[in-house]
């Protein structure tokens, strides 16, 4: 590159240096997994730390008004940019590589390409998403929701975390204004290409990176089963109006349908009213996470589910009520970018997933794509996640001939 | 009495006035229930009110080291004492009657035997117990139990909320020196009866005032499921081991035998980990309340649900492990005494409980027998609990009786 074509891009820290300095970040010590939830103390570490990457490269940084945050080598108003990355939060007690993976490929790819003396000619950008996980004020993918206009702003503001903490007063805190969430079409109509490179969580890759195929339809729904709180020491039995039994019922029923359906089904929360040992719970709230490969299949499943929690409710004397939480359709991504980036990586194998992802989101309204880097375990969300050294430098020259393939070609 | 036998009392607010004084004092605006827990500000409300009501009456007010609150008609010193009283704190949303019907009803039975005229020979005194539901810091009857030898001093202290707080840090926070608590036997030396008025915990009361016969055995334990944390997205389900599977299993395994076996399981409360909505859980935590008629029933209960947890474990892929938190022994209460109160109060029924009850606790040490005022609705443990004003009439009245009976005899 010629000194007058050539961005001020310099290389910075190796993937593994950036991986070390990412460890340590929102660790809790004593279950050795991640706390990043989004707007707390240590989701700011990790914003910091991406900034600070970013700025060490040369790239431009900002943050938009709903709070994601954009590396750019080039100028983004040029438009038709390719764009990766993923996201920094977590779940509660999450592995070290779903999310941060895909942010420190991508820097470590624009180092590559540097290394390579590709010379872009669109804009590139690298992303972190805010709120992906939805962990805190229970949306997944807040930040691109919000910004594709598929979150409405006002309701976001006022969701409410375990605490009772709002959205808009957690931003507020972390130093942002809540008044600029919403959509931004005119940040998204700047990007042509959006891949975003993720750990595969489940077991079903055989080789180091695959190529994402389809993300099956999934959502929340909250199960509040009601009964009569009373004492667990002097209510007989048959005066019991227990919504314990109910709810254990349904975890048991969903997860016998969810396998003859060929789906999934998990109760992974569960609140207890009043939650003592020696009280019979009034209200037991537990929340299903439902996934399929197709939204009949997933309606009929989580329809039948609810049927079930009915029925034994009538037995024990207990109201139940359901409500959808959240819905993703299912995502096909766009064959033609898919084909050709599982071309490019030598008949990469394409292969559907039952996680969302902000390039599902994202997927309506631009071309995405997703590259996943193998997981020997299939463990995810959980702190025995991991990829190989091997698996994740392979990761990474995958993207970087991406990146070259699309933007430099 | 002549003015130098008197004690200095003099009659203090009536039992509704008193009722009116107690009922917003640590009372939640949403549930309407109580949460009166132990060494908070909500139960240092309930105790200051204790001690202004003694102090009103003329009665000498002291807190001894384990917390509990005594006020005193006559020198205990004298010994021979005869006691009654019950507890202030509540379980979280309790109703209003648990614990401080006992209290107030103390206090208004006092009060009724000045205006008898009734004079008493033995000492005569009122007590709060300190932390009898245990909503805390997980030990039912702490106060009573510290005091008779029952629960050892230095793991009292090293008990902890669900925040993290040691009991003895919260007592420190209220102003209370954990270094004193342990056994107090000189105190209870001095005691030579205790009677306890409660309000009935079930429906088996037909009459306003009964007598209790005996305490079921009862006991609290721990189970813990542990499978392994995962992506709730993207984990097949053969590849799981969700412990939440075999918690629900349990649930139910637990509520079919104690029926088959004529006595109580509840699993009431719940722990959850990661507890994301998105994840299989590593670690359910459910604990069991369990009660029945006699020892051998409860332990063969208790074994048996043990036994079916670990089999649907070995299915699930999950670990399972029981801990013993506490347990209560069968307390018949002595004979002689029941019967004389019974006989008292017009041939009052028996009648057993499966709650346990400081009564209970010291009956190992003192004579000990308890009055039950009648529940219409049988709900306890919960806002809904109710006594008729009559009713509650009925038991200041019966107390003042027993009152009268063995003390001014």
């Amino acid at each position: 590159m010629s000194a007058a074509e050539a961005p001020p891009f310099a290389p910075g820290a190796s993937f593994q240096e950036m991986w070390r300095e990412l460890l340590p970040l929102g660790r809790d010590p004593g279950t050795g997994g991640y706390r990043r939830f989004a707007w707390t103390a240590a989701e700011a570490e990790c914003r910091s730390w991406f900034e600070q990457a970013a700025k060490a490269r040369g790239l431009l940084h900002e943050t938009d008004r709903n709070g994601n945050q954009w590396a750019w080598l080039g100028d983004p108003a040029a438009g038709d940019a390719v764009v990766t990355g993923s996201h920094l939060d977590s779940v509660p007690d999450g592995g070290a590589f779903d999310g941060p993976l895909g942010v420190v490929s991508a820097l470590a790819a624009l180092d590559e390409l540097h290394r390579r003396g590709a010379r872009p000619r669109r804009p590139l950008g690298v992303v972190a998403f805010a709120d992906e996980e939805g962990a805190r004020f229970g949306v997944a993918c807040a930040g691109s929701r919000l910004a594709a206009g598929r979150l409405d702003p006002e309701h976001a503001r006022g969701l409410r975390d375990a605490g009772g903490t709002t959205l808009a007063r957690a931003m507020e805190l972390a130093g942002h204004d809540p008044a600029g969430l919403g959509p931004d079409p005119g940040r998204l109509a700047r990007i042509g290409a959006f891949v975003e490179l993720h750990i595969e969580q489940g077991r079903a890759l055989k080789r180091p990176v695959g190529v994402a195929s389809a993300i099956w339809p999934h959502g929340r729904w909250r199960f509040d089963f009601r009964g009569e709180a009373n004492h667990a020491g002097t209510t007989r039995l048959p005066d019991r109006r227990d919504p314990m039994l109910t709810y254990a019922n349904t975890v048991l029923a969903a997860r016998k349908k969810a396998r003859l359906a060929g789906a999934l089904a998990t109760f992974g929360k569960v609140e207890v009213r009043p939650g003592g040992v020696n009280a019979v719970p009034g209200l037991v709230r537990g929340w299903l996470d439902s996934r399929a490969p197709d939204h009949t299949t997933l309606e009929e499943l989580v329809d039948s589910i609810g049927r079930a929690a009915a029925e034994r409710g009538a037995r024990d004397g207990v109201r139940v009520a359901v409500t959808r939480e959240s819905y993703s359709p299912l995502v096909e991504f766009p064959h033609g970018l898919r084909d050709r980036l599982a071309a490019l990586l030598g008949d990469a194998p394409l292969l559907p997933t039952g996680a969302g992802h902000d390039a599902g989101i994202l997927s309506a309204d631009l071309p995405t794509a997703m590259l996943f880097v193998r997981n020997p375990t299939g463990v995810s969300h959980a702190p025995a996640e991991h990829a190989t050294e091997d698996d994740c430098a392979a990761g990474v020259a995958a993207l970087a001939d991406v990146l070259e393939a699309l933007a430099c070609g």
